[in-house]
């Protein structure tokens, strides 16, 4: 690893960094970020570089052969539209869960179940498929993960999907309208107003890009009318809510414990178009929402709505809430170009980092309550720390012991800060120094989080450095990398390194829960599906016209019809019942040349339609291995010509 | 675990299962399958159910943060439709390989470059976005992998794909005719008459489901026309250059070093097309190829073609190759439904397992030889060993020591057993004992190989048993369970279980190579791709009609183009040539509501086609982390309404 440093070693590398110098990072400058470990910074708590988990240590993380993970780790997969299921410490991959993309293993996006999720065209070909996922966060009961649901955003469709935590199934999609660009995403932790309701009702969403509203041609070239909005749906219908109408773009989402805020950090307040003008102000913000008085407004008809939408919409423009009294929305200043918002396991504060600046914003929510309520002079007097971290900090995650772990991007480290130090810092206390522990990583990192670290009960044992390039940090595959997945030990006064996990680009983000929040179930119950065959011997075709529909069910190792006979140009409709009970007993349908498979979990249905366009013998195959005849299970499919 | 065995643990369970006890295996026998480690079978070589490395040496396989791994996996994917690379002994998953199915992180069955690898409709839709890759080989030089090129085959849509070795992409994608089930494929080792080129020139797959020839509709109630087709690929055209019709159906392929013989393990010479039918007679075959005859006679113009297919097919059914000294087929006589044919790193033997039979045919290539010379009295009299080495055996791999390593489907285990053991015991002697080792697995594995042991450089260092349930092996995510990936060092003279690796479905099978054999590029040449936007300063729009091209480079943190117009119901193309350098900096260009999304890797250049059918403001944007300015690095593209 290399010990050159290509930028300057001057102080201004910790002071702001100006447009001419982010200019720079496009060319050499980046490469210093992807420089590997550099010398330590003499920083008081700099640490050598190594950081890596001593040679003694080697087996300490490891799981043996039969053991089960702590952790699981559900993440988000970026523009591969998926989520996965990973575990911890292990860093095992235990499942895909198919979203925004097509999985042609499980049938996602072929099956009629699956397209009636992810929707269609009127010509029955899918609307996307496509989908950039990017946070993916999970219901709350009491201030921690109940298990039951968790969301997850695609910012290039602007569309919001739910996953079971019984099935790890998505269950619902739902297209957002007036919006662009989804960034965050955040489930409420309870309700603002009803003090009886402590759990999950209602998930927020912010947008980035700004765009003409409506988005329907008119307006393309006067960028001062785009506008972004943050939006509110419902946990359980997902059905949109409301949305609110505010100034900047908008990245990542933070709600607080008490259910009454919620947040998003926020660049371009400019309302730039070109990214020198996005950066060009020294400030930009973090926008507070006031849920209840929002509700308030939209149930007093203060609302409008946009184009053919009939989502209610609300004002939060500053302009609109200058006084504190009336406002929906409370815009906290921070450092130009901030990246992250995150809420301490303590309910108290929401860290906002710098991106732009060397420094974390630390928000007291308590003060954003007293600003709403008229008594705060300005909304950036709701800062009461903001640190010297180090270069490009992106996001913030919590132990649970006071404190804070923030990725920095252009440094490639995780820099350990405690957050009393930090404010009595800010406060004038010259001898306070927030800054506790650095680790190196490699390389890039984004996302950061730790275990159970956005609930109450963030237990500081593991953190998670999502690094956005791995160069060469596993056997090179070709000009296409994986991304690194760094788990860090952080239960010591030290950061230490223990595994690279590297990921399909792009993981993005994460959480990481306890194994005990977990309860999924193993075998569906056949009475969920109302189109079950649940005789085998009620297996049947019927034919309406050109339209027919095939009932089958499938039992290792055979289907329930050997072969079955449809005219070339018919409709065809199959529904297939799995009626194998016994845990991981999986059949696959495979049609050849019709483009068609999927898979049948125990005691669940599925169908597919298609055109039975070509004529001539098809042998319908299990494609998902089950027995020692599975070779053997297949259904000789007959297409007569007409 | 479990020690129950549900079966009677009577001696027949070491011979022949029977229809009715495979019938049996549909209901509780599967679950015998199904239960955990069972009591070692009183077997001498049987070792104690626990089989796992001690705790002793947990973290003697670590490949700790920072470390390379020893050797990389490639893996095809099964129904998932893509190729993979992991990492061993770690098992970390590096890449996904999109081949036959769509990846919306990287672009692939989105970018026109990928449509024309995978072919489209005449409406511009995709032929196919569903696959099921089943078998993944590497190219050969002198008896060993040479790292050019890997081929994997689609069983679903009847496709042989390559993928480069230097990129890990693939690069080509041939529709095979005539043929329905692809299941094997192996490349030839050196070429069958000429001694001088020694590596792979040839591809081969055999094809498993028997249809009409042509399937255009006719004789589609004539199950005894069925047929199935051995087919042979130009491994650098991927041109189809024959084909030979066979009795039975086709599951592995495997070729032997001398590159005179390819041979297919075959199941349901009966032409059944019931599963007790295709069981029902005692034996079936091995059915070798004898590639420089039939090239001869393909030469000699002795050949048909079918349906509108070109490609020259020969006849290579039993009956029409009676006599050997003529024949291009020899069909060696194996217990019934073989699964499996691989051939040992010495060149002499191939070894097809039994399936059905508790059995391994170990079949010594220069007898083929003797028989295609008219020496040898019966294709029989090929197999010089037939070891019981326990239920449902499926594959064989080898350790270069003169022992092979078979999967045990129904037992759950691994069976070690010593080639010429099993051969002097074929021979009569009973005091040789095949069979010196076991291993239980979890559970019911299919594919097994061993490190570089499709190679005469077998290394003897680790088996991967590629399980197709993991039950209760890993965290529990749904009725969808991950497959179980077992990693065991066979180095020494009992088998050790090292680690369980999880696979999402199917990972199928796949070879273990030695890392110093792969040699990628990190970068790519600009002049390889004919469209580059070579200056950006050359970027531009070009309007042809409503056909609207647009040049664009990207160079973090920005696109060339800040913003481009079109009009609604312009067909546009966007080409863009990504200049950054630096290794591992790749840029993603995602249109929001268009659904497009791809990746350009350094100095790469794509390409995108579609309708500008929705007017408005859409922003462009890099999803692939590239920059600390990546949120910022967008492009406006304008629809103006018509």
């Amino acid at each position: 690893m290399s010990d050159q440093e290509l930028l300057p070693h001057d102080p201004s590398r910790r002071s702001f960094l100006g447009k001419s110098a982010l200019a720079g990072l496009a060319g050499a400058g980046l490469s210093v970020g992807l420089a590997a470990c550099k010398k330590p910074e003499g920083d008081n708590a700099a640490k050598p570089a190594a950081g890596a988990a001593s040679a003694a240590s080697h087996g300490k993380y490891d799981v043996p052969p039969g053991q089960l993970d702590d952790y699981y780790i559900i993440s988000s997969g970026g523009h591969s539209g998926e989520c996965r299921i990973y575990g911890l410490p292990s860093g095992r991959e235990f499942k895909r869960i198919p979203v925004f993309n097509i999985d042609c293993m499980s049938g996602w996006g072929i099956t009629n179940e699956s397209k009636a999720i992810l929707g269609t065209r009127p010509d029955g070909q899918l609307k996307f498929k496509t989908g950039d996922t990017h946070h993916i966060h999970g219901s709350y009961k009491d201030g921690t993960y109940d298990g039951k649901f968790f969301w997850v955003n695609d910012k290039l469709n602007a569309r919001v999907a739910r996953v079971r935590g019984d099935t790890f199934e998505c269950d619902k999609i739902t297209d957002v309208p007036n919006v662009q660009g989804h960034h965050g995403i955040f489930p409420d932790k309870r309700d603002p107003v009803d003090p009886a309701i402590n759990y999950t009702t209602r998930v927020f969403a912010g947008a980035e890009f700004h765009i003409p509203l409506p988005n329907n041609g008119a307006d393309v070239d006067a960028p001062e009318k785009y506008g972004c909005l943050f939006s509110c749906l419902d946990a359980e219908t997902m059905e949109v809510r409301w949305q609110v109408h505010v100034d900047g773009n908008m990245d990542l989402v933070a709600t607080s414990y008490d259910g009454k805020l919620a947040a998003s950090n926020q660049y371009n307040t400019e309302n730039g178009i070109h990214y020198e003008d996005m950066m060009s102000a020294e400030r930009d913000a973090c926008v507070f929402f006031n849920i209840a008085r929002i509700e308030e407004a939209v149930k007093a008809g203060k609302f409008t709505t946009i184009g053919t939408s009939k989502v209610p919409v609300v004002d939060g423009r500053a302009a609109k809430n200058a006084d504190p009294k009336t406002a929906l929305t409370c815009y906290v200043p921070v450092p130009k170009n901030p990246h992250g918002v995150n809420a301490s396991p303590d309910g108290k504060y929401f860290a906002c980092s710098g991106k732009l600046s060397p420094t974390a914003s630390l928000i007291e929510l308590a003060l954003v309550h007293k600003w709403f309520d008229g008594e705060l002079k300005t909304q950036r007097d709701c800062v009461v720390a903001e640190p010297e971290i180090g270069l490009g900090p992106l996001h913030t995650a919590f132990d649970g012991r006071g404190n804070a772990y923030t990725t920095l991007f252009l440094d490639s480290q995780i820099v350990k800060w405690n957050i009393d130090a930090a404010i009595k810092q800010f406060k004038g206390d010259k001898t306070a120094q927030p800054v506790v522990d650095r680790i190196d990583v490699h390389y890039q990192p984004g996302h950061g989080w730790t275990t159970m670290g956005e609930t109450k009960e963030a237990d500081g044992k593991f953190f998670n450095s999502g690094n956005k390039f791995s160069k060469d940090r596993f056997l090179p595959v070709g000009p296409l990398h994986a991304e690194t997945e760094q788990l860090i030990d952080i239960s010591g006064d030290k950061m230490v390194l223990v595994a690279d996990h590297p990921a399909y680009s792009e993981p993005h983000d994460a959480i990481g829960i306890r194994r005990d929040v977990i309860k999924t179930r193993q075998v569906y119950n056949m009475d969920d599906f109302p189109n079950a065959v649940k005789d085998p011997k009620s297996q049947r075709i019927e034919r309406n016209g050109n339209k027919v529909t095939i009932y089958l069910a499938s039992q290792a190792p055979a289907y329930s019809m050997r072969e079955f006979k449809v005219k070339q140009g018919d409709e065809v409709t199959i529904f297939l019942t799995n009626h194998d009970k016994v845990e991981d007993l999986t059949h696959g349908f495979g049609i050849p040349m019709y483009d068609i498979n999927f898979v049948v979990n125990p005691q669940e249905t599925k169908s597919v339609t298609f055109k039975a366009d070509k004529p001539g013998v098809f042998w319908c195959y299990c494609t998902h291995f089950c027995h020692a005849l599975h070779l053997e299970m297949r259904s000789r499919m007959i297409v007569e010509r007409r």
